[in-house]
C-alpha cells in the first residue's frame, strides 16, 4: 500500500514517474479524440476508433482515482480537495451520459475538456505561479476593478458618440462594451469601429489613457513571479 | 454627529462598512439600470421598474450627499473637493432633467453613468496608484509628447504615400491621423490600410520604431507602482 | 548681444521662457493650418487665412533663424548641427515654392511637416531617451537584426503555404512580408491572412515564438530609461 | 593553412572582417535575388541575372564551405556542427535540383532560404541570447504549457458558444483553436469572431485572464537578457 502510494503521489522513483507519464499521454491521447470527434467531416471508419480511446481512457481514469481514494490519507479530503473534483470531472461527463438520452449528452460531452486540467498536478512549477499571484494580488485586484470602470465609461461614450450613425453596431451600452473590450485589449476584429469624428478622436484619447491600465497586469504577474523566484533561491541557501 | 461622520467617513466600523457596502451596491445597481434602460428592445413592463431604481437611488445618493454635506468639518471644502462634486454630478442629472423637456433629457441621463466615479472612493489602493503617477511622471507626459510627435509624422506620411491610391480612405491629414492611431497601438480594425509599395514600406518601417514609443508608458507605470509599494512597506517598518 | 543670445538659447530667464513659448505656439499654429489645408472641403473663405498663416510663421521662422544665426559663437557649426538644419528645413520649402510651378509645390509643402522637429529643441527630457539609447543600442541592434531574420523566414514560410490558395494576396515573397509584419506586430488588419491548415499551423508556431522577439525592444527602452534616470540622480547627488 | 584558418575562423584581422563582410553581402545579394525570383511579374531580361547571381553565390559558397573543411581541426566535427550543417543547406538545393525535374525543384529551391541563417554566425551578442534563454528557460516552457492549455480551453468554450450560430467559422474544436491563438495574441484578423452573446462573454473573460498569461514570456525574456548581460560585465572584472 505504501508502495502504490509513493508510486501514485510521489515522481521521486522510476515507477512513480512512468505512471505520472502514462497519465499524462492518456489525457493528451483523450483530448485529442474528443477534438477530432467535432470535426464536421469525421470519416464513419474512425467513429469506432475514437469510442474505443473514450472507453479505454475513461475506464484507466476510473482505475487511477479510485485507486486514489485507496492510497489517500483521508478520503473525504481527497474527493473534496481540487484534484479530486478535477479527477471525478473528468470520468463522470461518460458515466452520466450512459444515463440520458443522445440529445443532452452531446453537450455533457463537452465537459469531458476538464481533462485537460489533471495536467496541472503535472507542473511542478505551478507552485511558482501561485506565490507569484499572491504577491500581486492586490495590484492585481485593482487593476481589474480600474479595467471594468474604464471599459464601462468608454462604452457608454462610445454609445454616445455612435449610436446615432451606427444605430445597429452600437444598439446598447452593452453592444458598445464589446468594442471597449475588443479596442482596449488591441485585439481590433474590425467588426465595430466608429466612423464619426467624435467616436474615433474619443478612441484615440481613450486609447492613449486605457493602453496603460490594460496592459500593465503583464508587466505586474512577471515582476511578481521574478521576485518569487528570487524567494525560491534564498530559500535553497543555507 | 461624532458617530455619524465615523459611520460615513471612515470604514473602521461595522457600520461603517456596511454603509459604504450599501452605496457601493447602489451605483452598482443604478448603473446596470441605466444601462439596461439603453437596450433597443427593453420589454415594456421593465420600464416603471427600472423608473422606480433611479427614483430610489437618486433619493438615497441625495440623502448620502446632505449626510456628508451634515457631517463635513467645512462645508465649503466638501462642495468643491473632488468627492464633494462626484456625488453632486451624480444626482444632478436627475434634478435637471425635472425642468427640461423630453428630447434635452436624453443627453443629460447619459451624465448619470458618472456614478462610476463614486466607486473609486472605496479603493484603498487609489493612494498607491497616484504616488505611482508621481514617480514616473516627468517620463509619461515626455512619452505623451512622443507619441504626438510620432503619430503627426505617421500621418503625414502616410497621407503622402496613399492620397492618390485611396482619396477616400486618407482624404486628409486628419483622416490619416485616424490610420496612424488605429495602427501604432496596434488595434488595427482593418478599416484603412495601405494598399501602395509605398504606404507599406512606410508602414513597416513605421511600426519598427514605432511600437517601442508606444508601448513604453505601460512599463513606466509598472515599475513605478512597484517601486510606490516598496515605499510604503519602508513607511511600515520602524 | 549677450542680452539676445540668453533669450534666444537659454531658458532660464523670464524673457527666454517666453520666447520658447512663442516659437512652440507658432510650430503649433503652422502644423494645424497645413493640416487643415490637406482637408478635401476646405470652404473658400479659410484659404486667404490659411495663408495668411503661413506667411506669417514664415516670416518669424526666417526672423528666428536669423536671429540665431547671429548670435551663434560659430556660424558654420549653427548651420550644420541638427537645429540649424531642422530650422532651414521649416522655411526652405516655402521659399523653393516661390520658384517652381504649382504642382511640384505641392509635394514641397508636405516638407513643411518637419517643423514638427523644431519641437524637439524644447523638451529637455530629450536627453535623457538618448542616454537610455546609448544603453540599450547594442541589444536593440542585435533585435533589430534578428525581427529582419524572422520576418523573412516568415514571409517564405507563408509564402509557401499559401501561394496556392491565395495567389492574389500571397503573390511573392515580398506581398507575403507585409503579412508578417502585419501579423508579428499583432495589428491584424485583415487585408491578408491564411486560409490553409498549412499556413494556420504556420502562424501558431511564428507567434509563439516571434511575439517575443517583436515585443522585446519595448521592455529593454524601458529598463534602460530608468538606469539612465538613476545615473542622473547619482549625478545630482555630492 | 594557419593563417587561411585565421582569416576564416576568427575576425580579429583585417582579411578576417573583409572576408567575413563579403560572405555577409552574398548571402543578402543570393536572398534578394531569391525573394525577386518570386515576383509574379518578372521582367524576362531579369531572369538570367537572377540566374547568374545564383551560380555566383552558390560557387562562392561552395568554395567557403570546402575551404572551412580543409581549414577544420577536426573535419567529421564540423560537418556535423550546427554551422557546418547550415552552411550545407545553403548550397545543397542548388546541386539537387541539377539532378531533377523542373516541378520537384520549385520546392527545392525554396530551401535556399536558409542561408539566412548563415547570417547568425556574425551576430556576437548570439551567445548572450543564448544565456538569457537558459536562465528563463523553466519560466519559458511553464508558460508556453499555459498556454497550450489556455488555447484548448479557450477553443472549446467559444466551439460551445458559437457553433449553432457560425457553423462555418466554428465548425470543430481546431477550426476554434485558430479562433484562440488569433484572439489571445491580439492580433484580430477579424475573419471570425463571436458574435452571440455568450461568446462576446466568454471573449470578455478570456481576455482579462488570457492576455496576462501570452504577453509574459515577452517580459520574462527581457528581464533575463539584462541579467545575462550584468553576469557579462561582472566577468570582464578582475
Amino acid at each position: 500500500m505504501e508502495t502504490l502510494r509513493r508510486i501514485i503521489d510521489e515522481d521521486d522513483t522510476k515507477s512513480g514517474q512512468a505512471f505520472d507519464l502514462t497519465i499524462q499521454s492518456l489525457i493528451f491521447v483523450s483530448l485529442l479524440a474528443f477534438s477530432i470527434e467535432t470535426l464536421p467531416d469525421v470519416p464513419p471508419w474512425l467513429l469506432p476508433w475514437l469510442q474505443a480511446i473514450e472507453l479505454v481512457t475513461v475506464a484507466l481514469f476510473t482505475a487511477e482515482y479510485l485507486m486514489r481514494l485507496a492510497v489517500a490519507r483521508s478520503r473525504l479530503r481527497f474527493v473534496l480537495s481540487f484534484y479530486g473534483i478535477v479527477d471525478l470531472l473528468a470520468i463522470l461527463p461518460f458515466y452520466l451520459a450512459l444515463g440520458f438520452d443522445l440529445r443532452s449528452m452531446r453537450a455533457l460531452r463537452l465537459l469531458r475538456v476538464f481533462r485537460v486540467l489533471k495536467l496541472v498536478r503535472y507542473s511542478q512549477a505551478m507552485q511558482r505561479i501561485h506565490r507569484a499571484l499572491l504577491i500581486a494580488w492586490e495590484e492585481l485586484v485593482l487593476y481589474m476593478f480600474m479595467t471594468f470602470i474604464l471599459l464601462y465609461l468608454a462604452a457608454v461614450g462610445i454609445y454616445y458618440c455612435e449610436r446615432d450613425a451606427q444605430p445597429e453596431a452600437f444598439a446598447s451600452v452593452f453592444h458598445s462594451l464589446w468594442w471597449a473590450v475588443v479596442t482596449l485589449t488591441t485585439v481590433g476584429y474590425g467588426d465595430v469601429y466608429p466612423i464619426t469624428v467624435g467616436g474615433r478622436m474619443f478612441t484615440f484619447a481613450l486609447l492613449l489613457i486605457g493602453l496603460g491600465v490594460v496592459a500593465i497586469p503583464a508587466g505586474l504577474v512577471a515582476s511578481a513571479l521574478s521576485k518569487a523566484r528570487e524567494l525560491e533561491t534564498e530559500q535553497l541557501k543555507p
